[in-house]
């Protein structure tokens, strides 16, 4: 099936004037009522412009748990008033995802692989739309494998790439191949390479990242169920990853990317590599050394949203 | 990139022969130890023949909640000494994936989309590998979106199909594309729909399945934060997909199958559909009406185990 090329620089750079996000549903106008149902959420039911009309920040994660961390952890940096543990999931009527919100700061679990982060992306999109948020910056804070870089490091994606190492997402819609740019916000990667230069204890790398749809063959495990290659041919295939600028592999980027940049919104990808994988597959890195390793994101990104509401200089 | 495709029919029926489900990984035996990440599971930190060594169903399904619920429900139908409030999450390390063990029914949950329920899949194979497990069946108990059917039907899958109705999972190893077959057990699912015909309220379909990756531009829903399709060629998608015998959608059963399939594992795939899709795109039914189909599943694999185990005739 050939794929179909849309040119996005045509018609998207004038939204760009616009400082809002937005929809790209004329359907959606019609509707009298939307429910955003795998958050448990809908435009009858709630008052999302009341709940979430000062959100400026959005983050996403695949665990649940790691973004309610977050979530708390952004509290006490934000030096909100009243208790964390009074911090609860908005999306408590389903275990899909969780959603936490603190202030202007809205933290969001996507689950694993493109399919679960589209599923969330969508409905948070409209969300936003619906709650008529403007001027709203997006971060996937996630964990990754290394490629070529020590464990720990942040990679700040430069182009986040497909498995066959293209800047680019292919959706199918109707049985027919769309293809995305996966274009993030230059100036958003560069303002967190900056801040990220000013705190010594944080080893941060701006690098493409790899989106693959399977943790194992797909990223060219070896301790998978299947495993029809050598170690020869995986090293062969990191090393190919390498050349074309790929520093660290994950799971969602490439759609994060594409639908943020279809829909005008600001995003950066920021992942911490758990391991080399020039070096094993495992990860077999010690519980509380991988927790450290998954603050740093979060310490990044707490940095940036602290420099932005002008709580430090 | 030109698809390869394996001829699956050769060394797999070879392996027919043997009775036990197997890994194709040659490289697993040489590894020391083997840390089943995902699940915070391993062969070096846990007794896996103690602990999984009696499975003979595995059940899985997307939310952690209802596999939790799946749990109980057994240990009630299975007569289990013990009170079902003791019955605790084993992955309880980690919230990617929930697991629950009760007598020989295994219950774990995958999360959404084929990326996150084949993690889920790798390791739970490699977890009845090492735990000595065989004569294992496996059943994918699904929610989906129906086409043509009333809500609330059971389908229990004929083919998994992928969003251009082929019988065919493509797998990117190293950055070739590889073809595999999609093929269920098919004297299973026969078995299955006979136990279901025994069950007057529980309206049940054999049809084919379409596993797609998004859920709303990959479904052809009108009600996503992107949409450039009429409902017209919406309507004329689902007509096609209904011709080729499509009966219900969802996200999974494609590499749910292939894996399966790859692994000597006898496996069905049996969802419920919460909606007709020419009907409508948003799920509006009732939270305990949904709650009620989400059952319907858990009912005729429960019929199913019970009718294994000798417990009814």
């Amino acid at each position: 099936m050939a794929p179909i090329l849309l040119n996005c620089a045509g018609k998207e750079d004038e939204d760009y004037i616009k400082p809002q996000l937005h929809v790209k549903n004329p359907h959606l106008d019609s509707m009298e009522e939307d429910i955003l149902y795998h958050f448990s959420l809908g435009t009858k039911t709630h008052n999302l412009p009341e709940m979430f009309g000062d959100v400026k920040f959005v983050c996403v994660g695949g665990s649940g748990n790691r973004m309610r961390a977050f979530a708390k952890f952004m509290h006490q940096e934000l030096g909100l008033p009243g208790n964390t543990d009074e911090i609860t999931d908005i999306c408590e009527g389903t275990d899909r995802f969780s959603m936490y919100k603190v202030g202007p700061v809205l933290s969001i679990s996507h689950g694993m692989g493109v399919p679960s982060i589209s599923i969330m992306l969508h409905e948070m999109i409209k969300l936003l739309h619906h709650a008529g948020c403007h001027d709203v910056n997006l971060f996937r804070l996630g964990t990754s494998g290394g490629i070529g870089i020590s464990p720990g490091t942040v990679v700040i994606t430069d182009k986040a790439v497909d498995c066959f190492f293209r800047p680019q997402f292919e959706q199918v819609i109707l049985g027919k191949v769309v293809i995305r740019s996966t274009e993030l916000d230059a100036d958003l990667a560069k303002e967190l390479s900056q801040y990220a230069s000013e705190m010594p204890e944080l080893p941060t790398f701006i690098g493409n990242t790899m989106c693959t749809s399977d943790f194992y063959e797909g990223q060219g495990r070896l301790d998978g169920a299947l495993c029809s290659f050598s170690t020869e041919e995986k090293v062969e295939y990191l090393r190919k990853a390498y050349n074309a600028g790929v520093r660290n592999i994950e799971m969602e980027s490439t759609v994060f990317a594409a639908m943020c940049h279809m829909c005008n919104l600001k995003a950066a990808v920021v992942c911490v590599t758990l391991l080399n994988r020039f070096d094993g597959d495992q990860i077999s890195t010690p519980h509380e050394v991988l927790t450290e390793y998954q603050q740093r994101p979060q310490n990044l990104v707490a940095q940036f949203i602290k420099k932005r509401l002008g709580l430090i200089v």
